[in-house]
């Protein structure tokens, strides 16, 4: 272990569901616009299959992106393109405009998991720290100010102009903060992230989230990858790199 | 000026000369340089007329690229070439590998002009604050973290693949940020780098730095170009802006 954390000099994150807990924040994000919508609101809604359906709906319309069957938009745009498709499915077509807009949103507001600021603190103090996510440069830049996550450095997808898990886009976040691919280390909690990160040349830490999804809520399985560090959480991380 | 306050929701900084002072710093490095390495580091060398030529080259060679006269290359690339073509000049053709490419980064070290931190600090708690610079992202980044520069993002215009003062690098860099051009300030010390924002569409503030190129030393001109606001440092920008 020793050796490892000697040999990288900077993490790039995972974010959804690896630093922030969306599925939670956007149900309780959109039981309060109802709430605060009253009577005109509607029926309440089924939150949680929503934050399901919508989250299923990014990994679908990004590799329809990538085949090239929906017009290259950021993450922002497609979240906004799912919305607009789930809102009539969940009873809630009637949502004007200015809410919709303030819902999408949500995913520039999401929560972070109880251990992610003070775990990526400790990992910046001897790492650079960047995210790399699909997630778009103002998504992720709005994101870190609401939620105090300490990035030295927001990378995004939409940099690159294509979507993990491109080994285009692990090769160039490497190359942009100067170092060779193996000096740099995925942080995920998603099998297939870090298994594209893996195939770039890049070190892997896997953060099983096992509530990303809901309590009891299925995880992605991990398959035979083999990651270089295993850790239940990024304080955990902290320390299995030697860090105080 | 309330108006214009409200009308802006980020700030994008020009940095070397803007944000951190290169000159001393450049001097202050070669000088303890050639200090450590005592008589193998030969007789001392005209660090400020160095420092001036190494800041011109970086100007020349930029042209150069774009121009498609010299191969594209990050600006630690570019720094390198022109500090190897410098050197015998100055005397100091002995230097070793590992001390070029030591002075090299001392581009990625740079200290902070007195009022940048705490500007800054107060900048952000109101607007996203980024890096617009040519400076590629590992430089900026290593940065940052040395000198403790709070920035929200980390945009360089290797990210966008022109220089400064080309108009695409300051539209997309207020893409990615989320917004209008309009809604984005830019910061600078340099009247042809506001000149290009601004008919890119930015807001623009102007931040005299006559100490750059030394005490007494030469400054851009100002032309015709109106500035949104002129300031005569960062803490001065935040208090027009009125902030605490």
């Amino acid at each position: 272990m020793n050796t490892l954390a000697n040999d990288i000099r900077a993490l790039t994150f995972d974010v959804f569901g690896t630093v922030v807990d969306w599925r939670s924040s956007i149900i309780g994000e959109g039981r309060a616009l109802q709430q605060r919508l009253g009577a005109a609101g509607g029926a309440p809604a089924d939150w949680p299959a929503l934050a399901d359906a919508w989250r299923a709906g990014y990994f679908s319309t990004m590799a329809q992106v990538t085949r090239g069957e929906l017009a290259p938009d950021n993450v922002d745009g497609l979240h906004r393109l799912i919305l607009d498709r789930l809102l009539p499915r969940f009873g809630l077509g009637h949502l004007p405009e200015a809410e919709r807009d303030h819902l999408n949103r949500a995913w520039h507001r999401l929560a972070p998991w109880p251990d992610s600021v003070a775990g990526l603190t400790r990992l910046r103090s001897r790492y650079v720290t960047a995210t790399l996510s699909n997630g778009n440069v103002a998504l992720l830049v709005n994101m870190a100010k609401h939620a105090g996550l300490p990035w030295d450095c927001v990378l995004s997808a939409e940099l690159v102009g294509r979507f993990k898990p491109d080994l285009e886009v692990y090769r160039t976040a490497a190359r942009w903060l100067g170092f060779e691919p193996g000096q740099v280390m995925m942080v995920a909690a998603h099998p297939f992230d870090l298994a594209a990160a893996q195939r770039a040349g890049l070190k892997t830490a896997y953060i099983p989230r096992p509530d990303e999804r809901g309590p009891g809520g299925p995880m992605e399985p991990v398959g035979d990858t083999h990651f270089d560090i295993v850790a239940p959480d990024l304080g955990a991380l902290a320390t299995q790199l030697g860090i105080a």
